[in-house]
């Protein structure tokens, strides 16, 4: 579906190779080895190897690559952790991957304020664990052990959204390094500003397409006294959202509220060792005070028994939940267990929640009907959830049709008023649904963009074609 | 303060005006007292009147005007309900001010999904007014009875913010006419999305320097439960501040929280004939269950005494509580009625809240060091404070003095890490405070401006220097 994009024109790529080793010694890589692997994702994509990789350790030594990059037009990819899943990572032009691991410091944490300063190769669980003496914590989290530059630039969730937002709402305030070199910060800490336009929700998002995030300031929020966790089983998908719409409107803050489908409960069961009934589920969190968590679980129990929710099983216990959740977020490697020789897909499309059974059963019927083998997970309280076909790459008959269900769903969601990516972005994976989703809004993009980058260094071929 | 902007040669006004009356007839007034009311805003800042207001009935009509405009080159001003704060409104440069205050229809309800979408004049208390029967609400509300698409032009909050957020969290999607005349919706209905520039919230607080909204869709909620206000005084703004700070940070979900100072109490019991007690004053509300409503408050009691808090008075009755907060609301009438011929100069700031009693205790001893009346209330939750200087416009000294006390409490505001405005906006009444808030990054700004609109038509000499 990806057409192959015009030919652009770059610079030299020796001369800045050049430069940068003369400037970074054994900071700098051009080993095969090493290009193959920071030109990947955690996708189906193919590498896309830079020319080059450079680990960088500030925001000055970012702004050295750039402008030497901008000099001679050369294409820069920044990389965090490579957990991306729409090939956000891939050098498709070639060009410098800038390595940001190794910037990795917890600068400042201000516990009264509830923020906290890190550098873009922090990632999420370290910032929890640096945390969690000061009682605070920091909820989004997508499957992986992301980078918080990465989850910036990719506007991340996971499955505490549908309470806590998703980076869109928890960036203060950004650094970045622009495509001519300069360095700004988008805001300040203030928890809000009406004070012109909001650069910090530009760059949120953008996938290095405008500029390389040298430091992120984040919302933090209180560990809460209780939390509660709980798994109810359904007759069938309808139930189970009905139960989340139902929850919703009731006002009841839930912290996560997740649907795994019965194939997906499937592959839970067989990879983690759990043995939940193989039955539309959702799991669900409550955050409170004792008394509050408490209320909150009675309440969604009742809901959940008016729809004929069943097996409503809690556990308050530290132990027992975070054995449900690590079940969870290892939903894409259950899948991709399923299947011997099996390669994951995993896409994700997020609609309006009045839409999402239909959306969901829909898509199933259609998995079915092509005999393709596709668990479903959602972060189902934002109406978001995630396919994730186990296929054989080799078998290019059953890729096609993957790739047909695959594009059915996004224009089903399309329809249904929806986005075609609720949190894992466009890359090039899904630029043309971009189009599809945006129509002339895209144009408006694209003008942002040449404003802000003229020669298409940054991340070329991302986002919007080159 | 304001420098005197570079004059900029714009095109034939007649033209417009001739070619609009043709086409709007009645609807395009040149009358003197109609541009004289359309070139104001709620502000001190004086009328600078349009050259013709034209009163459209959809966004077609509001293509239309652009279009003409963007031919002549020649300014366009959107008019909501004029209840600006930073001179939004003014057409510094004359041109056509669009009066949008016709296109007010609530256009879609989706009770499920919980959103709304509706015309961009459609009033706040209008928008809660038609949703009263669905059992939802929208809860951002700016003291006066704004319109929705100045709400999310000038990125508005109010007393809710610190639980629902402000427009910027609030606002799903927008249509928008380009200075072009291009139309764009900036995202759909789904609620979140990794597809692409976060366009929504570029236009989110651009103050109409970038488009004209046509269409807004809103988040709404569920109106609780439950719901419970409560009034509490203390010693000093500090003892004050540090309940707000615990509260956050003990998790509590508080709906609004807002300080009243002395001077404010004053004004509010001699406008509102209320009978408060005159000392810094806790304004809270708790919304939830009837059970966890209740259990908020007696938790925010309990932190509240450990800073001295006392006199703690709740209300459940829906009549007390709406006598509250209306007065709440009323603060800046009460303050302009505190001398007679006094007008008011409403501004704010906003800051880290670890900051927020230095920053508001610094701000009084220098309104009382330079004699003036200027009483503070403030949305505490979130960091942010307004001050009410009531001023004699004629006594060109106390103007001045006033004008020193509002530059040095908005660069104390930015030496905090704080904003030289949470929600008023930026209008050309902070116009050189955003260059000493932002520094390189304002150049940015400017770069998208002039990507967007390249002469210069939509509200020229807002946010931005012409």
């Amino acid at each position: 579906m990806v057409e192959t994009a015009a030919v652009k024109t770059y610079g030299s790529i020796e001369e800045v190779i050049n430069e940068l080793a003369a400037r970074f010694g054994e900071r700098l890589s051009v080993a095969h080895s090493v290009r193959e692997r920071f030109g990947k994702d955690e996708s189906f994509h193919p590498s896309s190897p830079p020319d080059a990789v450079v680990t960088v350790l500030s925001a000055d030594e970012v702004q050295d690559v750039v402008s030497t990059c901008a000099r001679y037009k050369v294409p820069v990819i920044p990389y965090g952790t490579g957990t991306a899943l729409e090939g956000q990572v891939c050098a498709l032009y070639g060009g410098i991957c800038i390595n940001l691991q190794e910037m990795n410091q917890v600068l400042e944490v201000h516990a009264e304020d509830l923020d906290v300063v890190v550098q873009p190769g922090v990632t999420r669980k370290q910032l929890n664990t640096h945390l969690r003496d000061s009682g605070l914590f920091f909820p989004i989290d997508p499957g992986a052990n992301a980078s918080i530059g990465g989850m910036a630039a990719c506007r991340a969730s996971g499955t505490n959204a549908v309470r806590y937002g998703t980076m869109r709402e928890n960036v203060l305030a950004l650094t970045v390094v622009l495509a001519d070199g300069r360095i700004i910060k988008t805001s300040r800490r203030a928890k809000k500003s009406a004070a012109g336009y909001d650069l910090t929700r530009l760059f949120v998002g953008s996938e290095g397409t405008l500029g390389v995030i040298t430091e992120i300031t984040l919302r933090l929020y209180g560990i809460p006294e209780a939390i509660t966790s709980a798994v109810c089983t359904f007759a069938d998908v309808a139930s189970a959202v009905n139960t989340v719409i139902a929850t919703i409107q009731y006002g009841i803050p839930i912290a996560r509220m997740e649907l795994l489908d019965e194939s997906m409960i499937d592959g839970v069961n067989r990879y983690s060792k759990t043995e939940f009934e193989i039955a539309p589920t959702l799991f669900l969190e409550f955050h409170g005070s004792e008394q509050y968590a408490t209320e909150q679980a009675e309440t969604v129990q009742g809901i959940a028994e008016e729809f004929g929710g069943g097996n409503f099983k809690w556990t308050g216990n530290t132990e027992e939940r975070n054995r449900l959740w690590q079940a969870r977020h290892d939903a894409a490697y259950a899948a991709k267990a399923m299947r011997p020789n099996g390669t994951i897909w995993s896409t994700d499309v997020c609609v309006p929640i009045s839409r999402l059974a239909d959306c969901i059963t829909e898509t199933q019927e259609d998995i079915k009907a092509n005999n393709l083998l596709a668990p479903i997970a959602g972060h189902v309280g934002d109406g978001n959830f995630h396919l994730a076909f186990v296929v054989d790459h080799e078998d290019k008959e059953e890729v096609k049709r993957a790739e047909a269900v695959h594009e059915r769903m996004v224009m089903r969601a399309l329809a249904m008023g929806g986005t075609c990516t609720g949190e894992h972005g466009i890359g090039y994976g899904k630029i043309d649904f971009l189009v599809a989703e945006h129509g002339e809004a895209v144009s408006v993009m694209r003008t942002l963009k040449q404003a802000l980058d003229p020669d298409n260094i940054m991340n070329p071929g991302k986002v919007l074609r080159v």
